[in-house]
């Protein structure tokens, strides 16, 4: 055989097997006519797409032989499942990893039966999928992906399929433009291969449809060298791919402007041409399982097997079910294999970070909440080390908002990555830049989470509320991580890291479109084993905070830390003591030490701590005798019970800080229920007041914003005095005064335009 | 003067008034010098885009004068708020919706006073805006709000002017092949302008920096004929501009080739050249406020005088402020003024939806619980009569999922709208088309809004998980509707529709990445004034529910609505009273009748009312003895307090239902907290047991789906045996059959890959 007649076999090899996941129970090798016993009673999976993911995987793979080429795989067409898990079995990795899965009959049969069976494995491409970094479900996300991986990859190709479908989601579109961000010296290199088929799930699609000048013509626009391999007879199709894979490999390896293949190729390829009068193959009646009634319907059960024996399996199998050495021989050796390359398994080439000491980078605090720092200004010194330290497997991540979210200090030591034009007028641009800014949340998601996944680390930096535009992403990677911890050769990767600035307390500005700190809500609905939530209220507990999630494995670490100037409340032994803590009593500001609080205030976030803070001294200061206990929490996790999250304080250890009988006025940074649904469990949930974003916003000012949601310190100290029981005369008196200041601070801030000074600037008095 | 003079002056004129926004609290008309009290004491807005915004619209002001054009103008780049307030004053119709800011010198000053200030206007293009339907705060959405107020709007030119940051984002990337949706004999035309001014906040743009053959390619690609206008001497763009407007718009009479205008300026054009030794205008420092120190800075604050004056101010006011009748030259007339245009206040021009009578396709319901209807499948029938009978005012959105979701009826009237290549072979495809698919879920939102806010009607059906990908775009319109209840002259426009189905507990099939419930979470984070939950369970109750949403105004109203068969346990009046209540007693299931329960089931969704249900008879066949109540929610909104949400059940109503002393195992279709978050408050919430989705999932069954998180019958039962005080040995050795049935139900299920038949085909046993 020549080297396309083992392509072929070897794609005819992996049909098959495509096709007996979606179809067969038993009977692997047809060793015997199909019996409706042999076929699965609900057929699932998709073909339509399947064979296209076959024959660029089966070229590929020559590629990687004759040239010794590392490369990794990426499968945008979610539905691929079948073709992946197919490749893993022939290149022997399944059985690998899944060593009751072998490559002979048996295998083959438990291999066909696990597919979207009850116990056995999704339909798509999916962690338990070796080789892969991408999961086929919720679309748009494969070129950003593919991109992630080849940044500081130099010698890694990514060889990303893109399903025609996938190629109009939003994401998808934007990340043809991955390339700007892309340095030739030190990243590797991307392969789109544009697939079409022509249909998505029941419609044409718009790539397949339009003019192909036109096509060509986007293609460049985006910056690539299009080649077309077209077709619908195989023998002639595998003569154009092998040559055009020749053509596009020379060029990247010459480098300049990237290649990229539009394959036009019948959905379906190879299955059914026509079923029930209806045409199939080459339309998107072939997008799932081509024929449906193979168990109760004999025409098909034998149109099933044609199909099937159309692969000629006996000259691909032996007897014992193996493939045979002939279609293996274009398959790569051991980690050169696209389904065992290590750079899909990331935990497995994952360098631990080199970590500064975050100390140096402390603030001094003589005495809590008498000084100022800005938080993310204090981190962004410690991220620049980070950079310093880490040159090539560390990136920080952000929509055009790191300099906003006043992280600048990283750019002394190194530029925004750029591989576009430059003017003399640009400042800290470099091909090779650590700092991505684009403005795509979904490219710096996208972009994070395949440098990810590939053993690296790194940091999303974003305005809190629009951080809501990756709702769907960080979900799918929080199912990725959740599956992961589930499959024991997943070994553990880097933490995702975001940093939430800009947030919804200094939004006055910008007004209510830019106010809301909803993401948590989405955060806490994953599992407790991968999310963590953090709001850490000054600038060493962010620090502190940033080190400790740096340094994590296989969570999604969300951080909450204003950009403006914050007091700050400990030093920096305090702070670690604090965060590893988790929650505390802020013995200073409390006035119930040695006995038991009348109320305790409790805050999370760093306006929220503040403004209970002032609340603690108008109280201590006009109703001393009151004893009022202060409790801040960093970590929201800490709330919950232990049977919830690993996290969770225990009943008697909760109890002890925030008492099971005594009121709780809670300022919290988000909306407030998020409070409610993490403690009511607590013995003293019905005691729990909580005040939080409760979505009233405008362009105003900051104190003014506080007041709009009831946060502020004087309606704190309003509510501390209607729920503690028998209210004195002077606590009558300061609930009026209470109300005046609202009303006197309001008036400020119409006539002036800014918050009155003394609460701008206020520090504690003590 | 001649037509360039007057357009020179009209942007001169909206230059001046933009700057004064952003700079001034008094001396509007710089009668005497600047002094520092004139100054706001906190510079907000952004001068960047500014000049450019009010060039497009002062050149398109000619072309609809001169051709009694219908337009308007959708301003993408977020900032330019004060562009687009400007242009209301100048053109009279900010102070025909605002009387107090009259168009002379003391309304000019209230103009300026109230921009980004406390109890003024956003800095954004916002509601509040005359002109706008399109909110300036979150980036992306301008082209396809744009292609969504065009649609069905035959006469209309949406001219839409995209910043260059915005075309970074996936949703603006997408929506570029908008036009392969649009038909060109029954919709209006879009006209983009892609303004490259060069920078985002801190940094260039892709689409300034890549060749401009690059470029071009890429416009072409996207379908369009573009044309350059670049420059930067205002005289000779203004004649380039003027002259491209001319062909541009012959082209768009003509049809054709969509053209459209990339516009390359300055950022900042004609503010300061150079602050402090530092270029500005044409750099990215300008895209806020050039002249930061203008209140304690006599330089900055001469140069601002300098900057404002170089408008000339003196030539375009006359004493008493008003603009001089020959600025206002080119400026329409009425409703043909794009800042008065009735499109851009779409109640205005809002026709009821002529509505068939659903209750004619209701499905007929013998005995409850004992037949079996597809829910979606019944509505796509109503549907289908809904589109008959208004056929130019109502489109079905969905991500490429109308047949999925099982509303093809739909095709029995209507097509998808296709306006590129079609083959023999396509079915239902339409260039007018009133279903609206493509895997974008942001186009689909996109569009839609754009329609809705023009005054028309639509519904987007999409599969539960991935609404997620749209969880931002619904946060922005829910608070657009939320500050547009708060301005009189904004008039209520329909409804935002979604129809969620192929649900979280019928992805079984599809997997983990298809099971995800939270978007009812974000959804209930927004205000209560403006967002409606229902889980209707079964086809008559979605029937009554999707009239209701379709009627309603102002609302997002979610409806979660399976698609595979359900029992039918409503006859049609007695769904239209369920729903009319949004809760209530199912009494044939319960055993309680004529007492107090010693249980109450309560339920919302398909599959939890099915499980209920089941176990219900369970109870009833195994304890007999047991008094249980089964309550049935279909308006989640009844749970929260009146004082809470205006749907809120009042507390004694509420005790009445679910009792405040006795046990309630409420088993509901999403995340189990958002139950406790709602009844939080209620005097019985310490009984509540909440069983819901907590995130397991795999490839499986439906009911093995159940099991996993534990929402099935067997688990209720199990839950109720647990929580009824003093067991009989009848319920231990109930408890025990349900351990085990649950372990049978799961072994079948592995054996043969889907659930036991009684299981699968359970219906109401009495």
């Amino acid at each position: 055989m020549d080297a396309l007649a083992h392509i072929d076999a070897y794609w005819r090899a992996a049909n098959y097997l495509s096709v007996g996941q979606i179809y067969l129970l038993d009977n692997p090798l047809l060793t015997e006519p199909l019996q409706p016993g042999h076929i699965k009673p609900r057929l699932l999976g998709h073909w339509g797409t399947t064979p296209g993911l076959n024959f660029c995987f089966a070229h590929l793979n020559r590629i990687i032989a004759d040239r010794d080429q590392d490369m990794i795989y990426v499968a945008g067409p979610g539905h691929g499942g079948p073709a992946a898990v197919a490749h893993a079995w022939l290149e022997g990795s399944y059985t690998e990893k899944y060593p009751d899965i072998s490559r002979d009959a048996e295998g083959m049969r438990r291999l066909f039966r696990q597919f979207s069976f009850p116990g056995g494995i999704p339909s798509h491409v999916a962690p338990e999928t070796p080789g892969s970094i991408h999961e086929g479900g919720e679309l748009g996300y494969s070129l950003a992906h593919a991109y992630g991986a080849a940044f500081d990859n130099p010698h890694l190709v990514v060889a990303c399929v893109i399903g025609d479908g996938e190629a109009e989601t939003g994401p998808l579109a934007a990340s043809w433009h991955s390339g700007k961000f892309r340095d030739p010296g030190r990243d590797g290199a991307v392969l789109p291969i544009l697939h079409l088929n022509g249909y998505k799930i029941a419609n044409p699609t718009v790539l397949a449809r339009i003019p192909e000048e036109e096509l060509i013509k986007l293609m460049q626009g985006y910056g690539f060298r299009p080649h077309v391999v077209a077709g619908d007879d195989p023998s002639a199709v595998h003569q154009i791919m092998a040559e055009t894979l020749d053509t596009v490999f020379d060029e990247i390896a010459e480098g300049g402007r990237p290649p990229m293949i539009i394959l036009r190729t019948p959905k379906g390829w190879t299955g059914p041409k026509e079923v029930d009068g209806l045409p199939v193959e080459g339309t998107w009646r072939a997008h799932q399982v081509p024929l449906a009634a193979v168990r109760d319907n004999a025409d098909h059960r034998a149109m099933l097997e044609r199909w099937m024996r159309s692969y000629r399996p006996e000259e691909l199998f032996d007897a014992e079910g193996r493939p045979i050495a002939e279609i293996l021989r274009t398959v790569p050796e051991g980690p050169r294999r696209m389904s065992a390359s290590p750079h899909a398994n990331g935990g497995e080439l994952l360098r631990p970070l080199t970590l500064p000491d975050f100390r140096e980078h402390a603030v001094e605090v003589k005495a809590p909440a008498s000084t100022f720092s800005e938080p993310t200004r204090v981190l962004g010194r410690f991220l620049r080390d980070v950079i310093t330290a880490n040159p090539d497997n560390f990136r920080l991540m952000g929509p055009d908002e790191t300099t906003s979210n006043r992280l600048q200090a990283v750019f002394e030591v190194t530029g925004r990555a750029w591989n576009a034009e430059t003017l003399p007028t640009d400042e800290h641009l470099a091909p090779d830049g650590r700092v991505m800014e684009v403005l795509s949340e979904h490219l710096c998601q996208g972009w994070l989470e395949g440098y990810l996944l590939t053993g690296r680390h790194g940091l999303f930096n974003c305005y809190e509320a629009f951080i809501h535009i990756v709702d769907a992403m960080f979900n799918q990677h929080a199912k990725w991580l959740e599956s992961s911890k589930r499959i024991p050769w997943r070994r553990p990767v880097a933490s995702l890291n975001y940093l939430l600035s800009s947030h919804v307390w200094r939004q006055d500005h910008n007004g209510f479109s830019h106010q809301d700190p909803g993401f948590l809500d989405v955060v806490m609905n994953k599992k407790a084993s991968v999310v963590r939530v953090y709001l850490p209220p000054d600038a060493n507990t962010l620090l502190s905070t940033a080190d400790h999630c740096l340094r994590s494995r296989d969570y999604v670490n969300v951080i909450v830390a204003g950009k403006q100037p914050v007091l700050d409340l400990f030093t920096m032994d305090e702070a670690v003591a604090h965060c590893t803590r988790g929650l505390g009593i802020l013995e200073w500001a409390s006035t119930d030490v040695g006995s038991d609080p009348d109320v305790v205030l409790a805050c999370a976030g760093d306006v929220p701590t503040l403004e209970t803070l002032a609340a603690a001294a108008i109280l201590r200061e006009h109703l001393p005798e009151l004893k009022v206990r202060v409790v801040n929490v960093v970590d929201l996790m800490r709330l919950q019970q232990p049977s919830e999250h690993p996290h969770g304080l225990a009943d008697a250890e909760f109890d002890a800080l925030f008492t099971a009988d005594r009121p709780v006025i809670f300022d919290f940074h988000g909306y407030p229920w998020l409070i409610h649904r993490l403690v009511y469990r607590r013995a003293g949930h019905h005691n729990f007041h909580v005040r939080g974003y409760k979505e009233e916003g405008t362009t105003t000012t900051p104190f003014d914003m506080a007041m709009l949601n009831d946060i502020d310190r004087f309606h704190l100290v309003m509510d501390v005095i209607d729920r503690v029981p028998g209210p004195s005369a002077g606590a009558a008196h300061l609930r009026r005064h209470m109300v005046d200041e609202r009303l006197r601070a309001r008036a400020h801030t119409r006539e002036y335009g800014e918050d009155p000074a003394e609460i701008r600037d206020w520090a504690w008095p003590y």
